[in-house]
């Protein structure tokens, strides 16, 4: 099945400037597929970028559902996928114990030097594609990638069923966090402060801040260059925080709490799509209802100043 | 066995100033022992106290050597011993876990709230004090409390024989730490900038930088704002940083590297005297070759001069 025309819509985003272009149809290398876009998510990764992250300059979007309109494999052809983002050379030490995700040839699909998906066609190694389930709905397969970054928190560290959870920060990742982390049975204590947002997270929440040294896991997934403190104080005593909002430049940490609390502070990113798509098929993460507004492609600029406001969570882009 | 006078000589610091005054010599509560002091050394945390870490004023010191003078235990007076610095309740939850050194209610010997060992005399808990064995010089037993500091290391994280640990820093700190490593059968890469201190270390020295992205493990003892820095650039992906370095203030971190690579922090501070008297005791430990002078408690304004001056290492008071 061949694209209908050689040219499509992509998003451009350079020096802070959200543009609309017109460029050709990324070429299929041998292994990849050809995606022709369903819809897509701004991810605050997304706004990060635009504010001179990596000092990128290209077609951002890492959150993605597509059709297959391309492929070796003649059984993917036609079907939904979303698709890991990370571009693994395949043989190096961390693809071999499963952590393509940090190989470090990789690209990175709309963040490290390989075209994103706020465009009408895009490209990705048919080893990183899954093929949406049925019973998943697109809007609801929109969250995988970022569910994905929420559940490698029980990836890399131990979290007891017995033990609350401070989750900080009630933007879209926070409330992803408190939805995987809940599926996966354990306590969570979401803070906030909107009481709008809070009101998705489905369980307990409370206004920030936490109460002091009262957390033996803390989530930062703030956004902002205070979360980090905010979440140390919140740790007990070899306490563990869990770093999830991923800032742009310094941010000023006293180090001296993190010591002699004998704090451990985890940097976490993304995770397997594994994790996510049962959790999603489940139906028991109500992912969807963290869409804020959608926009056409060819609004991308609108769309990126709608993600940018106080408030919003999930911005859709669409192909039209 | 009464002191022969009432009255003592006491450092006192208070707003970067070091003086020294006569003091009443302390009351000793019941099952405190009151220890006439042999030796005690200069900490770099004793330096950050004097820049006005914790916002200190008072008599600091917390590594000594003492005699016993007086106690409840017979058995103790006129003992050679060490002692623990955190003076905890003892029926908290973490006293119950052995972790008084994290007792919320503790005070420190010479750091929060109980009189340092930088005077003649000074009063702990029985259950602080560790008889030191006659094998171990007063020389040697000065460095248990830094030297268990170090060991705190392996207490928290579990590092494997054959996994290289890059040591940063070739201070007192740095080479304590290299030296508590290698004791324990790890293989430490020991970076730094003082040729003449890293001749100490005694095995696999480095000049600094370690070079990007190459170990699992990577202490940062550098003392420096930079040191989180460099250690988070030295580690691999999914590597762990262990931070050593206690600064005053806020230290500038990018932390997109630390999420990026999934790194995890780990704040460290002081160690058990179980872990650290063996070692000593065992002689693979050649501490005694990081004292760089010697002043008596009246020259502690000297002392601590010295003690800031580059390159040096070790600084002991004497009573005189």
């Amino acid at each position: 099945m061949k694209p209908y025309y050689k040219g499509m819509l992509a998003v451009h985003l350079e020096a802070g400037r959200v543009e609309v272009r017109e460029a050709p149809i990324p070429p299929r290398p041998r292994g990849f597929a050809l995606l022709r876009l369903i819809a897509a998510g701004i991810c605050n990764t997304d706004l990060e970028l635009q504010r001179g992250y990596y000092g990128f300059r290209g077609t951002p979007g890492h959150e993605f559902v597509a059709e297959v309109a391309e492929a070796d494999s003649a059984a993917l052809i036609g079907k939904r996928v979303v698709g890991e983002i990370n571009l693994a050379c395949g043989c190096c030490e961390w693809c071999r114990r499963g952590l393509g995700r940090h190989c470090p040839t990789r690209t990175v699909l709309g963040i490290v030097r390989h075209p994103g998906a706020f465009a009408e066609y895009l490209t990705l190694p048919e080893a990183n594609l899954h093929v949406v389930p049925d019973a998943i709905s697109t809007d609801t397969a929109l969250f995988t990638e970022p569910l994905a970054a929420a559940c490698e928190i029980l990836d890399q560290v131990d979290i007891p069923a017995d033990a609350p959870v401070a989750v900080l920060g009630d933007g879209k990742l926070g409330l992803l966090i408190a939805f995987a982390l809940r599926a996966a049975g354990r306590i969570v204590h979401h803070y906030g402060k909107h009481p709008e947002k809070l009101a998705i997270s489905g369980g307990d929440t409370f206004t920030e801040p936490p109460p002091a040294a009262a957390y033996d896991f803390v989530v930062d997934a703030t956004g902002h260059p205070n979360g980090l403190r905010a979440a140390a104080a919140a740790a007990r005593p070899r306490g563990t925080v869990i770093l999830k909002s991923t800032l742009h430049g310094a941010v000023p940490v006293d180090t001296a709490p993190i010591i002699v609390n004998e704090l451990t502070l985890v940097g976490s990113r993304c995770g397997r799509f594994e994790a996510s798509l049962p959790l999603l098929a489940g139906g028991c993460v109500p992912a969807e209802r963290l869409i804020s507004a959608r926009y056409p492609l060819s609004a991308a600029p609108e769309a990126f100043a709608r993600a940018a406001e106080p408030g919003a969570l999930k911005v859709v882009l669409t192909p039209r």
